[in-house]
């Protein structure tokens, strides 16, 4: 098994948590897959309520739940040793721990001991699995649309959602790939890509989008840019290793340069667009942009009009915010 | 310390080794290195003979040695544990011990025990070294010399280690960097690439060239082929880490595939220089091309002759076989 794979569903732990912000690995769970959140446990004082009914971890067990995941995310990413009896209940009430924090659950002594004896699982959403091969360059059965990005942190994770929700609605068989930790603990399987040894990167990335029904599509998560002079390999390797036979360019209205390093902008769309493509086709000749997903968050909605519009003149391509509106226009050109 | 540093010189131990293929790791440092090889280690029966004085651990620390490096990489490259009593000698006697195999030398009990008591280093070539940062994008100052592939195993090693010995034999300021564990061996210090973590792979390139004096070269090996379906991202990030102010193409004569990749073509050499190019002016805009090393083990002198001229006039570079003739004309190109 080269992909991480969660038991779900999940009882969702808050803690004492008070900012919402905090929680937003907790939010995301439920905000798109509230059909995996049986619980939410939160101690007194806790000021987040993610709308799910208040459970124990036995009562947690009794509702089906099969983990209970850290739903949030202290700054510094370390666990609190407050909730090691917590944590310590839910191994013994029969549930896996999952979470991508810094501290590794099975750098927890106690944790780790009693899962040991339990037959429990530990499960790192930040660690990849073992036995990753090296890419074979083979191609796959079943089809694969991947989300690049003009930068970090411009909404290929939720335009990969939402295209796979949209996907869904319209009847079409079709499985999100999550290459990130967020998108791990959404999907319940996945592989954290930048934490990949770097020899064995694009063979993660087949082993995440594996042969399929010829009608599937796979939704992959993307990472980094291209453009980005820390984190274009990351990109690079997973473009080969998912042979993408479509791509969605995921950029943030108005932002002109990679965030955080002055001095390398973001190109035009349109020089954007070939780059990626000239990378892609190495492993699949046929691949070929559906769209532009842009967040366009700071925009009015007579803005935001004018600058789908826009990107669509500029690039030929359906122009879309996934936070504002349909992805049909993108759903169609998926064949 | 975000680079491997070797300890030498050293003693190189070749136990009782019959085929001189497999003791080429001694071969290599013997043919690149010779300063740094004190004497050699052997065991009776040995059937290679690298040319050195035989000598014992206690013989070699009395002649300078600061590490037994392991020589030789038989058939799985495990650890041979009839080698423990050598080994663990060579610590008390003052020794590092230096190796490259699959099998840690951290991971051997016996070894681990007696250099953490002795105070001796186990240095693993193929383990990246601790502390390596995510790239920060910034230049740096001195130059940089990269070798870029067609393929893996096209002589990016050899022509990088060459190129150095001509800058030096010139009397040009030239460090050579070491991306890969044979590399690594041969420098003394250096970075295992396609070891590190995707997220730092163009952060290790940084660290590998530091800022240097403005006349100072830094010839940097390759790794693998931006053409290649598996290991593209280890060549990207290394570029884009890099950033080369000049790239020398690497390519075997008559090679025409990916090899072991059917079906993945190496593109025509022009088309490969446009690649590169590409890739490597995010992080420096004014990279050039300043020649090409052919590698033509296989042809007769005059076919030789004939084939760098053919490189030539296709590219308008400088075409050199570096196992068969001076590298003045690259050399030239790098002021």
């Amino acid at each position: 098994m080269s992909v991480i794979q969660v038991s779900t569903p999940y009882l969702v732990f808050l803690g004492a948590v008070s900012n919402p912000l905090d929680a937003k690995t907790g939010r995301g769970l439920v905000d798109w897959r509230p059909e995996q959140c049986i619980g939410q446990l939160r101690y007194p004082g806790c000021r987040v309520d993610l709308g799910l009914p208040d459970m124990s971890p036995a009562e947690a067990v009794a509702a089906g739940a099969k983990s209970l995941v850290i739903g949030i995310a202290p700054t510094g990413g370390q666990l609190d040793r407050a909730w090691l009896d917590t944590l310590a209940e839910a191994l013994n009430e029969g549930l896996d721990l999952v979470a991508g924090m810094h501290t590794r659950l099975a750098s927890v002594f106690e944790l780790a001991t009693r899962a040991q004896a339990l037959g429990r699982r530990l499960v790192d959403v930040r660690v990849p699995p073992p036995g990753i091969p090296v890419a074979s360059g083979r191609r796959r059965s079943g089809r694969r649309v991947l989300m690049v990005g003009t930068d970090c942190c411009v909404g290929k994770k939720y335009s990969a959602l939402a295209l796979h929700r949209a996907l869904e609605a319209a009847g079409r068989p079709a499985t999100f790939r999550a290459t990130g930790q967020t998108g791990i603990l959404i999907a319940g399987s996945g592989i954290p890509m930048d934490a990949v040894v770097s020899d064995f990167l694009s063979g993660a990335a087949e082993a995440l989008s594996p042969d399929n029904d010829a009608g599937h599509w796979d939704v992959i998560e993307g990472q980094g840019s291209l453009f980005h002079p820390a984190y274009a390999a990351v990109t690079l390797g997973l473009i080969h290793g998912s042979q993408p036979d479509a791509l969605v360019l995921c950029h943030e209205h108005g932002r002109t340069q990679i965030d955080e390093y002055p001095g390398y902008p973001i190109p035009p769309l349109a020089e954007c667009i070939d780059t990626y493509l000239r990378a892609a086709r190495l492993t699949n000749p046929d691949v070929r942009f559906v769209g532009v997903s842009l967040n366009t968050a700071a925009l009015t909605p007579a803005a935001r009009a004018d600058a789908l519009a826009a990107v669509t003149a500029e690039t030929g391509l359906p122009c879309v915010d996934p936070m504002a509106g349909g992805l049909a226009a993108i759903v169609e050109r998926l064949p």
